[in-house]
């Protein structure tokens, strides 16, 4: 086996000998935050006060966090995630009416420009120079391009769509920390929407390797420690009132109910989207701690191919929910 | 410390106890070929029958690869590299005469593409639609795009630019193989530009972790593998006639030179260019084994801040020197 857990007998530092995982405060205390830290709190105020009364806010986290493994970095260990799933459900949420901060991987998709992100093309590719001389859309793309521009010019003119970007597992983790603390005073009418794909794993800062890790000695070994779980804090001080929708990714068909609703147990928040890694697109599941029986949403592969998106479906369902929400929320008072 | 070699009695297979780097040729016996290889093999044959006589040909490697840690790939280590080295190179070589294959890594930088990958922005954040309700390129961005667009449609349909993509490092050692092959027939004609941020390390498949690696049991351990270096095979065997130049990326300058040297010195190749990870837009220095002494190739801060590459000067100074080899070859025979 290449991969394995460590022994204790293995450890070769404090950090590690202590086989415990860290307090996400100490997280916080032992890491810099993202140059974009003041901007994202700036910028989400911002966007919050101009939403009128009873305005449904959903936080998207979309993509995948990055994990140095030197501090002058060459090399990172990264999460797979196009942020196909974030990006797509931020135009549902868009089209139900909701206000949309999607905080994302840098990269990563992004709603409407999405379809324009074919890994191998770039903007060039969509365009070309008519008989005139003049750059147009290549006409092919022109109906769909003229569409989605009108949407995304109207949303995030329109103040409903914010964007914030994230690179490493640290910004990401700051910035949702910093983001929640504002969506917080919105009480249940903020929505949590947790896609992105966060890393397990980290070297902390200070027992990283100064330098890039030299080849040519034989093999190497990483030893990383186990990144403390932000969704208990998250659920408990930064954002208690408000709708937490968690994401659960697995390639073993046998954990992943069980780790689904073991999360749920756990943190205590609304529900858990269960999905696998190879069927995600057209099933996923929802838990909840009010049924033992999760609640399936699946289209058919025709469907998907005729390019239905399970998100509209998803997110329909959960935007119900929440309104359930908010409604019983009412009564209680 | 988090980063460590392993020692013998950590070793937990035969592969890994074995301590020795595998032998290239065992590399790809272990190992898939990328499914875009048949492509690869026919287009770049396609490519090379259309160029005229005594057209110089240069590949360029370009962007990182990817080394998954599970066979269901949740989880990868990724190598630090936009392709900004590369896709702008690309286009110098272009400028120059040169045909160019562009084996890059998918989402990095691709000529001409590049000055429109704004990793926060994407395709729609430069169109707008007119008043009449048509869309168009936004005014800041018309005159620029129009004119790489004029370029890019040349290049390519003119049959000058072949682009060829990879994502893992299996894939980009496979097409580097077989590429390297076609191009040996032109012998001194083809250069070989090996921008590539190649990993250096790799979980072989046979040893890789069948999921999704779980967390939630304290620290992980990776244990990597060397990987072998190709540059002795391509050097020896691959294309033994070509003009090669290498790359030497470092961040501890006490290792630049010395390292650069020692790999001229174990491969025979013709040229390393050695750079400093921060200092690697204005400030390369070339190696060949005629001269203990680097050449230094630098422009100032203020030509970098006023948008000047340190690729013009480079590719201009290998393009000199590759038509210097060419007409020795000619005097040889």
């Amino acid at each position: 086996m290449g991969l394995g857990k460590t022994h204790p007998s293995e450890a070769v530092s404090p950090c590690v000998e202590s086989r415990s995982v860290i307090d996400p405060d100490t997280y916080f205390d032992h890491n810099q935050p993202p140059s974009n830290l003041q901007w994202a709190h700036t910028a989400t105020q911002a966007f919050l006060q101009q939403q009128p009364a009873s305005q449904r806010v959903v936080l998207i986290t979309s993509g995948g966090t990055t994990v140095p493994l030197e501090n002058n970095t060459v090399r990172f260990v990264d999460n797979f995630s196009q942020g196909t799933r974030g990006s797509c459900s931020a135009e549902q949420f868009l089209a139900m009416g909701y206000a949309v901060i999607f905080l994302y991987r840098e990269k990563s998709l992004q709603p409407f420009n999405r379809h324009y992100s074919d890994s191998t093309k770039g903007l060039l590719s969509y365009l070309e120079l008519s008989p005139e001389g003049e750059v147009r859309v290549k006409p092919e793309w022109a109906d769909r391009v003229k569409a989605d521009l009108g949407l995304y010019q109207r949303y995030v003119e329109g103040g409903k769509l914010l964007m914030i970007n994230f690179t490493t597992l640290s910004d990401y983790l700051f910035l949702l920390r910093e983001v929640s603390l504002l969506l917080a005073h919105l009480g249940p009418l903020a929505m949590f929407y947790l896609a992105a794909a966060v890393s397990d794993f980290f070297i902390p800062s200070h027992i990283m390797s100064e330098h890039k890790i030299q080849s040519g000695n034989g093999d190497l070994t990483l030893r990383m420690n186990q990144v403390p779980k932000f969704l208990g804090p998250l659920v408990k001080n930064w954002a208690p009132e408000c709708f937490i929708v968690s994401f659960k990714l697995e390639t073993d068909p046998l954990l992943l109910g069980p780790k689904a609703k073991y999360a749920l147990k756990k943190y205590g928040h609304q529900i858990v989207i269960a999905n696998m890694l190879n069927t995600r697109k057209f099933q996923v599941w929802l838990f909840t701690r009010e049924s033992d029986d999760a609640f399936l949403i699946q289209i058919t592969k025709e469907q998907l191919d005729a390019g239905r998106d399970i998100e509209q479906d998803l997110v329909e369902e959960l935007s119900k929910r929440h309104l359930q929400l908010i409604e019983n929320t009412k009564l209680d008072v």
